[in-house]
């Protein structure tokens, strides 16, 4: 699953370094803006995809959030502040459903590893981002399926889980990310330009300071 | 979640028989037909859902399934055959990602409780029909989403669970279900006429005639 951002970035190439065949997965949900999808084009691309799709599934019209509302993006959080609570760009039930559609393209393609960028440590606060939903997800998966049945077993895969955000950065370029193609603000300008004040940008900023990247 | 079917259509009636308000969702996922689509509106309407909505999500890009695909349906199997094995017809994590979106609605909506008519005794044996599936997801449900971390825990009900096809019938019957405009078949003609001979028409014959309807 590449979303266009850092971690989901790095996660590709982590999977890609292990030898694995990969076919990336993004999602047009109905986000408030549309260039992390074009980030997640040119990563998929340059991180070597057998094949990239983009799936449509409008999470909008059920509302909730703000990273798909007219709701306001919180700025110039403290990190501390950050790691408290859930936010209000918690999108109601995402990583359930995306790993649903990635499951479903896995089993019909015969692919039994789904990799995801989550991260527990230095993220946002979002329930579906825990090692506890990752294990819960993967056991349902064994059991929703034919393949899980049959004794395919599926794996969720979620190399960040337990790194900083500093960490992945240093993981990223020891595999060769080139960041600069990513895009991790939930706010950006209409030419695409970072705000460099939501919790994203300020998560990422501290990462790459922390990094010395 | 309401499929236009006669198992969602009970399964809608008996939420609204317990003084449930209901918000009924249906799935255009890329399936064979729209018939069925046209019977959840109907369905929908008749057992007075508050509001009724159309997700596109579509899975047929991924393939894997004869009901999204030109795989042919299996017509005239015995009722023997139809209970073993997981069939063609079977889409691949179809219940995860339908129940997901259920999720994400819900959560957007403060609602808890999740309702899917899935049978496992007449059926066609597919593994996300199974209540240890639908344990998981619940399991999963609660763990991936912000109302179930403050705890208003989600449910997901499947009331028709336990019941043959018969005894579902027979709820309905006492529910005041319409079963006239509900659509079962797998494989309708151009006008929507039902086959008669795909696993799903043959389990709904048989229910009616074992319930004697």
């Amino acid at each position: 699953m590449v979303s266009g951002g850092l971690d989901s970035a790095v996660t590709l190439a982590w999977a890609v370094s292990k030898g694995y065949e990969c076919y990336a997965l993004s999602f047009d949900y109905g986000q408030r803006h549309k260039f992390e999808l074009k980030s997640a084009r040119k990563v998929a691309k340059a991180l070597g995809a057998a094949r990239h799709e983009v799936v449509k599934v409008d999470l909008s019209r059920f509302g909730g959030s703000a990273l798909t509302s007219g709701v306001p993006v919180p700025k110039g959080r403290s990190h501390k502040a950050i790691g408290h609570g859930i936010p209000v760009t918690y999108v109601p039930a995402r990583n359930t459903v995306f790993l649903s559609l990635a499951l479903a393209w896995a089993e019909a393609s015969g692919a039994y590893d789904i990799f995801i960028g989550v991260n527990a440590l230095d993220y946002s606060g979002y329930p579906d981002c825990r090692p506890e939903f990752i294990r819960a997800f993967q056991r349902t998966a064994n059991l929703a399926t034919k393949a899980g049945v049959e004794g395919n077993k599926f794996k969720v895969h979620a190399p960040l889980i337990k790194l900083t955000k500093a960490g992945i950065i240093r993981l990223g370029r020891k595999l060769g990310v080139d960041f600069s193609i990513t895009h991790s603000c939930y706010d950006p300008a209409p030419d695409g330009t970072p705000c460099g004040r939501c919790d994203s940008c300020l998560l990422r900023e501290k990462g790459f300071r922390e990094a010395g990247v």
